[in-house]
């Protein structure tokens, strides 16, 4: 794999969602290696003159942002006009893994807000079923007895992803993050999510589901694949 | 009603659980005006030489026990003996709304992680239909956009819990608390549980379902009724 032409493709991705942004939008801007392109091309308009305004999914993606000119405000009650961030993985019907960044919380409260939610990934990241290391956010309270629900819930055992604190990552919301090394593949995506959801502890975790509007693949050839939910148009 | 009365109910609800332990337990010590008396209870325990360690579920709990000469330990991967802690409401089927003390995101994970959940209430907690105050932790991040989405969920208006950080009430865990006016009844608690668990950004709410092992509900006769889940000896 070239390392170069997966970067090409992640700008074409990137690139590709900014042609969907209108004058006043208020935008949800994802964190990671291909929303960072779509974070430059808003931040091209910003500077040509067209009215928007960020919601940043982390603090990196806030940082980025306003160094490059972008307004950056709280989520508004209201709501979002669009969203756009990558995934570690798309399946068939556009159910997806993140989260290899730590901001999935963030993320998914940022998608679930806008009225279109469009994911950007090189085609890499389209895969046949859904497989991929799951994170979970984790409150910090109580984490040994959580981790060990999370694996009686997903079958696998889950490490904590290690980082600087104690050797433990700690999300920009102050918790921690189980990964489970779910590659192998995720059998019933909805029946996981609602029970990781139902455990006590577990904050949030990477399975986006039913919540892709549009997902612009970037090809090896530098075209972009646009996938839709089956169903809509 | 007689303030006292309710009180001498609590204590002897509290006092009533502290029969429930035994050398070499590691218990979970809940919070609010009943488990109180169940901590005081069982500092007498480790006074009279008894062997027990707790796992408090608020800063609060934890500095009356520390204070009471009760080791406390953080939860461990293994999970509890037994956890006691009060409740706002119960119903018949000893589900229950808890949280008017803020606590409910810990005492959920010490609940679940207890071998034997022990609820100890006043009998004025007891009620044919779940109804009551239901509070909602929530991550500050995209806070306004989540209670929206609470609200969508609830079909009424949930209104910040009022406190010290902005005007704000602020969780032992950085969170806020929603607090959702259902007095007028909860119709099928566990799609709401479901419903909530799986909005971005809720990171915890009040309802304890299928989680009582025991009710130990102080009558104003001075007498305890023993309250266990139907189809359960």
């Amino acid at each position: 794999v070239d390392a170069d032409a997966i970067e090409r493709a992640k700008r074409a991705a990137g690139d590709n969602a900014a042609g969907l942004v209108t004058d006043g939008m208020t935008l949800g801007l994802g964190t990671g290696s291909t929303a960072r392109w779509f974070i430059a091309a808003v931040a091209r308009l910003v500077a040509d003159g067209m009215r928007l305004r960020g919601v940043a999914t982390s603090l990196a993606s806030e940082a980025q942002a306003r160094e490059a000119g972008i307004p950056i405000i709280d989520l508004p009650a209201g709501g979002l006009d669009l969203a756009v961030d990558g995934a570690d993985c798309v399946d068939p019907d556009l159910r997806l893994v993140k989260g290899a960044g730590g901001a999935m919380l963030r993320e998914k409260i940022v998608a679930a807000a806008a009225e279109r939610f469009v994911v950007v990934v090189d085609e890499s990241k389209l895969r046949d079923r859904l497989g991929a290391v799951l994170p979970v956010e984790v409150l910090p309270f109580g984490s040994a007895a959580t981790l060990a629900a999370i694996g009686r819930v997903c079958g696998v055992e889950p490490r904590w992803r290690p980082g600087t604190q104690d050797g433990r990552y700690v999300t920009d919301n102050g918790n921690l993050v189980a990964d489970v090394p779910m590659e192998g593949g995720i059998g019933d995506p909805e029946a996981l999510a609602e029970q990781l959801d139902a455990v006590p502890g577990v904050l949030g975790h990477g399975l986006f589901l039913g919540m892709s509007d549009l997902v612009l693949a970037a090809r090896a050839d530098g075209g972009v694949t646009e996938l839709r939910p089956r169903g809509r148009s």
